[in-house]
């Protein structure tokens, strides 16, 4: 709320809620609200995933980025079940397969971006912030529907319809900086930022301490991204 | 997930997901549901609000109404804070007071339909289903920014692009058939389609036994539309 004295004593900064799940997608979208100069809220979402080794990398990469906030929300996604990264059920592959007509991968989550977004929505609107940011990117949407820039478009136009800001007038935007970049441009622009990516966790089953398990799919994308941007690869891999 | 042996072996019945929070208008958007020949997915969102009487109510009301499975997600919303319903140092108002600029209620929870719509919508896609109903109407919706037809008509569009189902084809609907109704209107339609509207809870701050205030907007409003329904008013009071 803007009569909230702790943001009060703020600087007219504009503020900008960041989908920050401690990957390193979203730890590069972090360090460019920051470059463009939003003061930032970090909000990572704690949704029944297999650990918890990702909200710790979401942690320590706020920190160094110097988030004025970071949250974690708690949903029970778990209950929905119906992807291999909350379905215990479901195994993670471990190649480059996917699973549907579609091609969609198994590891995508039902309305995940959509809960997110909403998530983030809701906090922008107690802060007073239009700006939200989230790291979604082009590898990411050949397979994932929810990765799209259309969708990106559709949920700012529902933000405006949604919320009481946007009956008093103002205008969501969901900034979506990686969307046709490459593992490697993402690398490489984070690099130059100052993110420590090996402070980051792409692994989907990393351990209880973040270290990668370097088979599943998004360790090789991840790999093949520091090889492409021709900088070392720091994962701590077990 | 269609292969599902447990779903399977149902009818070839039209599944449809129902948010439910135990209130008048959502159970009887629940025998809507089921009046229209669905099968019904109950969904009730535990989201840090002040009492869990309404969850109780949700299960009586979803049982009674034969919903084929009833689901509470947690959402821990007091972390978003903003709203007299989910933060505690914000008071429920007893009046008709409204209280921001644009005569939305205090009580308000930013972006609350579109989490719980996003909730609704990963839960649909997991069964298979395209039909969600949600309980808003016209009381609602003259303060409630979330509650407006075209709010409702921007999420389906959402709801197409962010799904699985959605690239393959289905459309989505989400169904708000109170959109237009008055409480006394919806009073007398739940009351003919056997809703039992003693085991629902509407007011702000009931008791664990989910007995009422009778001071709250809330108890107002559904007070007054038993008078102007002219039903005798069920509710159990403390």
């Amino acid at each position: 709320m803007s009569n909230d004295p702790s943001v009060a004593e703020t600087s007219k900064q504009l503020k900008a809620v960041v989908l920050l799940s401690g990957g390193l997608d979203s730890s590069t979208v972090l360090a460019i609200a920051r470059e463009q100069g939003y003061e930032t809220y970090a909000l990572s979402v704690s949704y029944g995933q297999r650990h918890v080794a990702e909200l710790v990398a979401a942690e320590c990469v706020a920190r160094r980025l110097q988030a004025r906030e970071h949250r974690v929300m708690e949903v029970n996604l778990a209950n929905v079940g119906g992807s291999a990264l909350t379905d215990h059920s479901i195994a993670v592959p471990e190649s480059n397969t996917v699973s549907t007509a579609a091609g969609i991968p198994i590891t995508y989550v039902p309305a995940r971006n959509t809960l997110f977004l909403s998530l983030a929505l809701g906090w922008a609107e107690v802060l007073g912030a239009t700006d939200l940011f989230i790291g979604v990117n082009a590898v990411d949407y050949s397979g994932y529907p929810d990765c799209r820039p259309e969708f990106i478009r559709a949920f700012e136009a529902l933000a405006r319809l949604a919320t009481r800001a946007g009956v008093e007038g103002a205008s969501f935007r969901v900034h979506a900086p990686l969307i046709d970049a490459s593992k490697a441009d993402i690398i490489r622009r984070g690099t130059a930022l100052g993110v420590d990516f090996a402070e980051t966790v792409s692994c989907y089953q990393a351990d209880t301490q973040g270290r990668a398990c370097g088979r599943c799919d998004s360790c090789h994308l991840r790999s093949a991204g520091f090889a492409a941007a021709g900088l070392p690869d720091p994962t701590r891999y077990r």
